[in-house]
């Protein structure tokens, strides 16, 4: 049986998203990718915070670099280096569930790891041995997700079809493209190059690239135009949030795809390996507000003047009637089922 | 009575877009502004069609270029240093209409320009004196029509209102929002910042912070979600080309914003200052396609892959039913009633 290690492209294989090495965590440097293949070195939980602050690592990215961060603290405390206290604990996951508040599935996965946690710190267990098997067992479950969800995805791409996507929607969708691909299907897909930080341009197509797939990199601006010329018949994204009456939010841009994707009968899909069924409804969802000063340049290059005012919400919000049906590990379902399949 | 010159920004002065200086032409550098007031120096009228190809001038810029490329190439021939005959002169034309396949307005005002021109040479006429008195009258005819449709624009935009732009909409939009600021109007402009070329974020947001609007740069991907919060009433462009049947052309990323405008139930409100009767609807609509370089980087830097695929094309369509009313020198026209008034 084939594994992720086969398909995937060198950003996603887990130990380039963040892996112990020595006395350090390296975690896979996406702003250098495509044009470098670097890693940032981190020595301490703040440190891994502080490289998801500041974009080392994205979208599915922080969930395993968080978890990593979590096996080093363990070992430390294991080893003496750090107070072996639930409090050691409770302020790491807190710290580093503020770095991303759009993001609940890093949160939820640091809930369960760090409850796992204070139960062994109470038998009074080495930590590193548990938090290593919880790591192993959320891989080897990630990989058996995403599989599931890439053959929902595959199957829903026909041969000849243009596919447009949005952001960078990881290994459930370059997984999507490898199988639809490996099943002879003729396909062609369009990535926007998703501003201010660039996901489409620097980590989608090139990963799209990496797999064999007939890439087109557009601007964030095309897309609309793109549809109006028959040249895309799937529209498919990650999530971020899956609320449980079927609202969707995803990196800013996926939202107005959606309601251009719905002006042109074009299904969207978005893949969702984990929906959050403690969330109800737009309001539900809290959209990450991030520095405005990243709309204002580029790459570090000023494109108007410093003064400028601007405003950067980093996420939109699809509501449930724009989604064709959301792809989970459990097969598509209807924005409107989540609750009776999850 | 108050002129263009009372309102308008530095980059959209006559005398900044284009003049004859000495023995060179000054053509304003947009690709410069608003971190430098910088002109480009042209001694031909091929400079000037290079400089227009470059986007040293672009949107209504071009225009003015050519009549004043016109000019200066009808004061060497009365000097006798061209040759004075129809083939300089329609060469010239033709070279200076390539430069923008779907900017009709440029094309037409050469081909008036032109015509004049054959006939004083049959009379044997000076051309410079004709040509001169030309752009004058083009451009009183240009500040009284700005100033119909800003007055109208003004009028449409209410107090209150958030108005939604996209590309850079020049002296029309400029004016209607420094009208309604001296109306007394409370209102905000969103500016997207227009990939790949940054129209947006370079000239419109800083061309309204100059005439002291309350102006905020957010990227292409945002315009939908900014809709969504209830922040946008208007949505107004500019445009490069209406129809006879009310199809508009304009900058890539107008045609998804006024899809998200009609979902959003926000009227859609382009300026059009000379609707094209010979063209008949989406397909009468030549889109140009631009270097797809463009595509791969900003401002010089490169986003991505060297070998990656990317498409550029430059403009796109709205169809009339997008359009709550064409904002023209004779008022507000519904896209349908475009072959009753012109």
């Amino acid at each position: 049986m084939k594994s992720l290690k086969d398909y995937m492209p060198f950003i996603l294989q887990p130990q380039n998203i963040a892996r112990i090495e020595g006395d350090v965590i390296l975690i896979g440097d996406r702003r250098a990718y495509p044009l470098s293949q670097e890693f940032v070195s981190c020595a301490s939980v703040e440190d891994v915070a502080v490289a998801i602050e500041t974009m080392v690592t994205q979208g599915g990215g922080p969930v395993r670099a968080a978890m990593i961060a979590i096996l080093f603290l363990a070992g430390q405390a294991d080893r003496g280096e750090v107070e072996k206290t639930p409090e050691t604990f409770i302020e790491a996951k807190k710290r580093l569930q503020i770095t991303r508040p759009t993001n609940t599935t890093m949160a939820r996965v640091l809930e369960r790891l760090v409850e796992i946690i204070l139960k062994n710190l109470q038998k009074g267990k080495e930590l590193s041995i548990e938090v290593n098997k919880f790591i192993e067992d959320f891989q080897k479950e990630y990989e058996s997700y995403s599989f599931a969800m890439a053959e929902t995805g595959a199957g829903l791409i026909e041969d000849g079809d243009g596919v447009l996507t949005m952001c960078f929607a990881e290994t459930s969708f370059i997984l999507s493209i490898a199988l639809a691909l490996e099943q002879g299907k003729n396909i062609t897909v369009f990535s926007p190059e998703t501003r201010p930080y660039l996901q489409g341009a620097r980590l989608t197509a090139p990963c799209l690239m990496e797999v064999g797939a007939d890439v087109t990199l557009i601007t964030d601006s095309m897309c609309a135009f793109v549809m109006s010329q028959g040249k895309i018949q799937k529209y498919m994204t990650a999530v971020d949030i899956v609320t449980s009456d079927g609202w969707a939010a995803n990196k800013i841009g996926t939202f107005q795809n959606a309601v251009c994707a719905g002006y042109h009968g074009i299904p969207y899909f978005p893949f969702a390996i984990d929906p959050d069924m403690t969330r109800k409804g737009r309001d539900g969802i809290i959209i990450e507000e991030r520095n405005p000063e990243e709309v204002k340049m580029i790459k570090g290059i000023p494109t108007t003047r410093p003064d400028m005012k601007a405003y950067y919400p980093a996420f939109d919000i699809v509501p449930p009637h724009l989604i064709a049906g959301i792809i989970t590990p459990k097969g598509l379902v209807s924005p409107y089922a989540l609750k009776d399949v999850f």
